[in-house]
């Protein structure tokens, strides 16, 4: 590696958690990592608990539940946004008092993360008394079950006291600190007003957004360990939201959730969970710790992700406040090419929350200047555009493609083609229309269909003209309008757009003998990287923007997750002459960049290159590598590193059919996966040396293993050599 | 003309106002138009106080007297100003209640400005009494002399009484108006702390930045109207302002100033007045109002620009609260090159500000991250960067190019290079140091030296590479300070300027065959003028940034005042097409632009093109063009209506000595003008064949006439043929 940033490369074998492949586990001194509660998270994809961490630090996210607050700009201009939704913690009901012998246990010395089942232990000792709880946030209700055993001598007390802690009050913001964009700003004064409170509810509401939350809890008690020297305690939760109804209404819909026992509950969860894991499947041979990070960044992103229709996947999920809680391009360029493998429900109901924001996209391209069409807002969670910065927000116009890109690969996995009439084709009818007027045919280049002045996933650079990440996939998006949405477009407009996509600008650096990221990506001095100190990274919080902007340096994959994303639009040769020369430039500040970089370099059969990128990405959080996990899981790391795996090692591709092109990883002892292909459960072994592909359910699929068409049914293994 | 937006060209004799050409009249009905109050504005370079408009509104500004406060941002960045400097109006001791035969006047029914007086008239009839109040903000002294007059039946009774109006509170701000940049943010609450109140006196505190003003007042009283048919009383009104004293002793400063009658005062003022209008001699035979508007232009100029050393000229002067009383760079490259040349001890005083503030402009590099020289901030009061939004404010560096530019202009004019000393060079050379770590030798371009990312003086531009006017300016900076300031740069320093100096990348556009702004601006899609109508302007009000940003369309003079500033590094071939092309994409969306319009078609001798945009620029406030001169005047316009006269008609060059190429302008019946030239009073008259020059005052002057080099000795007079 020829890195313009040489970043160490963890080995998951060596992180600071323990556990086996199933569970993660934290003993006392890994307990007081920032990045702990975070990674000890459970969350139903609308309940996000943070797991034990700062006592008195807000744990509870609930998702696409915010609050409007204005954007305050000291010099604006038209068009800008007005307002942000600020995702804040709410009231807290999972809060326990436990007592031992009267006396207060005040902290845990060892936690186990359940991956299997879906649960979180926590241990304490107390004199003689062994203290556990579990805890689970079911996935298929909103309410979290809580379970305390005392293990001592009979007859010791164990008294367990439910609590509701409300809503936190502001952040105190630290006038001196140096700025730091990804987390979110400091709130002057909690918005926060109480309907009802009462010892066992309470009903909170966000007066602008109009948002109500109610919680209460039940259980809890005092009983003195029996002769079989145990004593058990369960409590439960329950949590409820809305914008319209009545606080008494809302509590009644947050109690009925609590109506089951914790057993049934740790049942149902199970089987939810083994329903998941069956598909998943993921199982790296020589690397408990790999295997385990992989699983975990797969159970983060699953508790994480909104299943409702009405919700998404924030930047963080549910996991810490950074970045206000925003959905950003990563949900759909990111997590969904994982969930559609392996939760196309979720993934379905993520496309369903873009869809439902069809209108405010439409009135976000209004106030960007374009007349027709939608354009998505960069960040939002309620569905209007929160960034209020556009050079390095609005901006990054590919958001549109990067939608259109998720459902094209939706239902190429899943064939799910009814989604087009429940607003899909609408939607990517109007999103493709906003590139006919960003865009135009330039003359001086031979009519080449250019777009200028654009921020692509690269924020080390503003403001740049055809940017090759946005140009390609915007020409995607173009195309597969035109193919799918004839319905909503006229005949001129699908014409316009299949003559755009067959024109589009791609610039190409002649020196270098690649596409270039933008047109004057390369006439860019280089970045004095010799000179840099390492404490001077990431960039972002040690130089101004324009400094950065000025430089031949990127932040990310940009034209790598390009070549990554479309392989086929470059041959092999390329795709390794960009690897090299896009390493040399690149930092890594964002998440986002090691995957991409992976799948390429597995794309070019650099397995080297791919495993040290796919470590870092599948360890971003587990080795606080940004040193901001505390903030919440990088939620675009952790599907990424899926995608690493899947996309890049086995070489899987799914827009033309499916097909896969492995390469051995020895490293781990090579490795297993599965994934759901219209419904059908396909498995895939990859050693040293071979391929097996198994059909475990499903009606039979076709697919390529390199550039062989094969065919396999149910219950059928086909093998081949690497 | 082939404008882009055919504008309208106001014919100074059909303004609204009226008077002979020393004098502006309002009467009833333009006493209720919003600009009269700033175009009747009196002010001495400190003190301004604008004319009689809305009762309630704050008519007083004290130049350099500031509040800091905090710039918000939602998503800030390493390097953001912190806290922007807000000029806010003070207390007010020039308010007056008078009452004829007991009852209150409220309105005046006729204003005019003396421009030979320095004073101000207000009439009014009250029954049978004629009230007339005089006015004069002395040019000596930080003092208001008012004089109320009534004429009318003997014995009626006239009072006066004085009063000091509280600095005014905040403005409501209106949460749904549409943004406008040019008037500043409303405060939320008002600063001010009250020190000392008393019916006379009082010293208000502006606790972050610890200024203090103190006003006092003095006279009125009450009197019959005498046998000779007229009563008179007198008003004294002084003011003072430091940031650190006590408040005693400043009411004692702003007391001491009051000393004088009103007559002595009127003495003086007229005295100062006459020697400024023995130097400006403006006069346009055919035109009345074309000569009382350029008049009134210098006027104003000179009326609000700072004469201390610790003040300069805001965009708006004292006349308004728009741009927050920020002082920008058209100080140094509108203001400066006019008042270089007719008062040059303001211009000194200007150039010492800078200086002074040489410090904060080293600050400011560091945070844009140049590790050597000084940036001088895009927009302040007190010295520190408070441009909020970079990619229009900090990115523009080329002001510092136009310090450097204003001091070589400056030392050319006057021969003081005495200034060099007082720490001119140190400035020049560490501004110059700038520019050697933004540019750098693109082997790629032959090792042209290219300033990428950068905004030029086009806002409807922003972070392009290789901005004309930036470069050239640049360049003209990087050899004057190898020049003259190599006693504070190391050898290698002035060689490397040289070196960048002589390969500075000139944009170029091959199909148009002239320079470009930028060098991608051609390649920008057209603005489709023909679909944008009339009330779409300005853009910016009306126009996302990035759609504006996107197209080839300019807001004002870029790549044409490189040309106007430097002709000569232009053939009149090229001038007369970067007119025709460049006219044929610019708005005028900024009061800066008309100027150098007319200064380069009157190079290529195009007198009806000059004409027109001289008229624009001289009649921007008088007319208020822009709708928004209630806010105060436009500076940069003001002086740049006496550049296109001067350096334009007349052909005026001065920075390799003193020349002229005068252009015949008969629809004007000629011009005549003065300046001061190494101390020398020069007078310039153009009749449309002939050319006189005359020197009034001082030793003689070599000059050039089109190529003919004469000397001209005091009292003589040469003429020429045009």
């Amino acid at each position: 590696m020829m890195e313009a940033r040489p970043l160490p490369v963890p080995d998951p074998d060596a992180s600071p958690y323990g556990g086996d492949s199933w569970r993660l586990t934290a003993d006392a001194a890994a307990l007081a990592f920032e990045q702990t509660p975070p990674l000890l998270s459970l969350g139903n994809g609308f309940i996000g608990l943070r797991g034990p961490g700062g006592r008195d630090e807000p744990t509870l996210y609930l998702n696409g539940v915010y609050e409007e607050q204005p954007i305050p700009y000291h010099e604006a201009a038209h068009g800008y946004a007005r307002s942000s939704d600020t995702r804040l913690a709410t009231a807290d009901p999972t809060r326990l008092r436990i007592l031992v012998d009267g006396r207060p246990l005040r902290a845990w010395d060892e936690a186990e993360l359940d991956m299997a089942a879906g649960r979180l232990r926590l241990s304490a000792s107390l004199g003689a008394v062994r203290v556990t709880l579990d805890r689970l946030v079911a996935m298929d209700r909103d309410a979290v079950f809580t379970r305390i055993r005392a293990e001592g001598p009979v007859g010791t007390p164990l008294s367990v006291v439910p609590h509701i802690l409300p809503p936190p009050g502001p952040e105190a913001p630290d006038a001196d600190a140096p700025y730091d964009p990804r987390v979110g700003p400091a709130l002057a004064r909690s918005p926060w007003q109480a309907l009802l409170t009462a010892d066992h509810h309470r009903v909170d509401r966000l007066p602008v957004s109009g948002w109500q939350v109610a919680v209460c809890v039940s259980g809890g008690g005092a009983i003195d360990i029996g002769a079989a020297g145990i004593a058990q305690i369960d409590v439960v939760a329950g949590i409820a939201a809305a914008r319209d109804a009545s606080p008494d209404t809302l509590i009644a819909t947050a109690r009925a959730v609590t109506a089951i026992d914790f057993d049934t509950a740790c049942t149902a969860q199970c089987a939810w969970f083994d329903a998941i894991w069956r598909v998943v499947g993921i199982d790296l041979p020589d690397t408990v710790g790999g295997t385990r990070a992989m699983r975990h960044a797969l159970f983060q992103l699953i508790q994480a992700a909104g299943r409702d229709g009405r919700t998404s996947l924030a930047a963080k999920g549910q996991t810490g406040e950074g970045y206000e809680g925003h959905v950003f391009w990563d949900a759909d360029s990111y997590a969904l090419p994982v969930l559609a493998l392996v939760a196309p429900d979720i993934a379905r109901a993520m496309l369903r929350w873009r869809i439902a924001g069809l209108d405010d996209a439409r009135a976000n391209a209004r106030a960007m200047g374009q007349t027709r069409g939608a354009l998505y807002p960069w960040r939002t969670i309620g569905g209007r555009e929160c960034s209020s910065f556009f050079p390095a927000g609005s901006a990054q116009y590919h958001i549109n493609a990067d939608i259109a890109h998720a459902l094209r690969l939706y239902v190429a996995t899943t064939g799910d083609t009814a989604i087009f009439d429940e607003g899909g084709a609408e939607m990517l009818a109007e999103t493709a229309r906003i590139w006919l007027q960003i865009g135009w045919h330039d003359p001086a280049r031979g009519d080449a269909f250019v777009i200028n002045r654009v921020t692509g996933p690269d924020e080390y650079s503003a403001i740049v003209d055809n940017n090759l990440y946005t140009n390609l996939m915007a020409a995607e998006h173009l195309r597969f309008a035109a193919t799918v949405a004839g319905a909503h477009l006229s005949a001129d407009e699908v014409a316009a757009m299949r003559r755009a996509a067959d024109a589009m600008a791609v610039p190409f650096d002649a020196e270098r003998n690649i596409p270039a990221q933008d047109d004057r990506f390369f006439a860019l001095e280089p970045w004095p990287f010799a000179a840099t100190l390492p404490d001077k990274y990431p960039l972002l919080i040690h130089y101004h923007p324009l400094t950065i902007y000025r430089h031949r340096v990127a932040k990310q994959a940009d034209a790598v997750l390009a070549a990554a994303i479309l392989p086929r639009r470059f041959d092999r040769d390329t795709r390794t002459r960009m690897l090299d020369v896009y390493e040399a430039v690149t930092v890594h500040d964002s998440t986002l960049s090691a995957a991409p970089f992976a799948m390429l370099a597995a794309s070019v059969g650099d397995a080297d290159r791919a495993l040290a990128y796919w470590r870092r990405s599948v360890m971003t959080d587990l080795s606080n590598l940004f040193a901001n996990s505390g903030h919440g899981l990088h939620m675009a790391a952790l599907a990424g590193a899926w995608s690493a795996l899947v996309y890049g090692f086995a070489g899987m591709t799914v827009l033309d059919g499916l097909g896969f092109a492995p390469i051995a990883m020895p490293a781990l002892g090579g490795y297993a996966f599965g994934i759901l292909w219209h419904g059908s459960a396909l498995k895939v072994t990859v050693s040293d040396t071979r391929v097996r592909y198994t059909l475990d359910s499903g009606g039979p699929v076709a697919f390529r293993h390199s550039d062989e068409a094969l065919t396999i049914a149910c219950g059928e293994t086909i093998e081949r050599a690497l």
